[in-house]
């Protein structure tokens, strides 16, 4: 298992329009934090949205929880750390770490399953995935 | 002509997350709140967004503008009038004025075109703009 | 204990701009419509965050949890039932429940800390919690 | 004067939470866009929100204009060209052009104006904003 492969580093810069009257980053934007993570994960590992639409599937979140232990402030520059986490439910979990000036910011999970193009639950791993688990050496 | 069919007054608080670190409402989010208007004002009138679908059109902005008097605060009560602009035009063209405390706080226009089901510009009104304008006195 | 005083349900209408290409609302959205119960909650039992600021308390959020299980469109009208849940830790801790057409939608919880003006903290409750939870039957 | 001084260009993703049921960037968020590129311009030329602030001042926007000639998609790699346009009134006006495979995708503009630390407008340019004006040879 190459484990380099489940893990990518995100740089993000806070913007203004992500920070509420507290001066800090409104609690609600580390989703998008995550999703910025997520996409870059899964576009280097060519299971973007994209590349599950082209194969007829959609990846709806359908869990995600935060945890926050310091606040980031306009103009910070940090990383979303997405780790990928094998599991033999047929779902996609993602961990994140959001780190800042080397301390721990925050931290969360989300988790996705597979729908057809009918919008029908996938029960088993749609082949994309399965030839992406071979490649990285999941299975 | 029944000139109040063509306005609409929506009432809306604002929120903690619409608001930014200088403790106002960010000026990105009033685009947030003409759409709060126009779709008070097209569901009222028949020719919201899904009336559209239903028709196969879809009504795409092409161009907005937002003037802003005075800053909203986290808390404040606003009301949004939206007034329909007929136009010669193949266009919706919708005006905006915000109102706290009787008080004028910003003021917006919105166009928008006619996209058939192809994404095909419309160059005459579909149907149900024609049957609406007919029905509020406008041709 | 005056159990109705701990429920809120508060009505909302789906947003086109809170929809994403998958035709549902995205799923960071949420949180703004728990952020929504729970100011609706907050207002009506005198603790929201002006209330808190005019105390020298600001309530950040530590913890957001969003469990799907269906999917909510564009236009749809829906409930955020908003439950303050009682906790011996000097926490403020909600549970969402959303309801349209009778079904739930999604469960989710928030866990909120008490900062003092300098951002310290608090290891036990301000005064107004405390007389808030006198009030409503809780101590 | 240095014209290569007053535009700048920065890079960006469209994200799948920016688009809406259209399959495309929902309008409001071009305003988004040209903060991105407003703040990459005031960043690299000292005059952010950050520089202001430190000076004693705040800069709101008092008026924004988005105008539309072609969609964004999902995934789309887009430029915005932000261009400072001096002006003898005591405003920072900018332009933003937004291209994307060569194309023009959208133009806007900006108006901004400066308030001192007890919100009243200043009527002559901050020494801050003199100092850069004579640096990249505008005065």
């Amino acid at each position: 298992m190459e484990q380099d492969q489940l893990v990518t580093n995100t740089e993000i810069r806070v913007r203004f329009n992500e920070c509420d009257p507290l001066q800090i980053v409104w609690h609600g934007n580390y989703l998008k934090y995550f999703e910025d993570g997520r996409e870059d994960f899964c576009i280097k590992n060519g299971i973007s949205y994209l590349d599950a639409k082209e194969q007829g599937y959609s990846t709806p979140i359908v869990k995600s929880v935060c945890e926050h232990k310091l606040p980031l402030k306009y103009g910070d520059i940090f990383i979303v750390e997405t780790t990928y986490i094998p599991t033999i439910a047929v779902k996609l979990v993602f961990r994140y770490r959001v780190f800042c000036n080397g301390k721990l910011v925050c931290t969360g999970e989300t988790v996705q399953v597979f729908l057809d193009e009918v919008g029908k639950l996938a029960l088993i791993y749609p082949q994309f995935i399965l030839d992406w688990k071979k490649e990285i050496g999941l299975e």
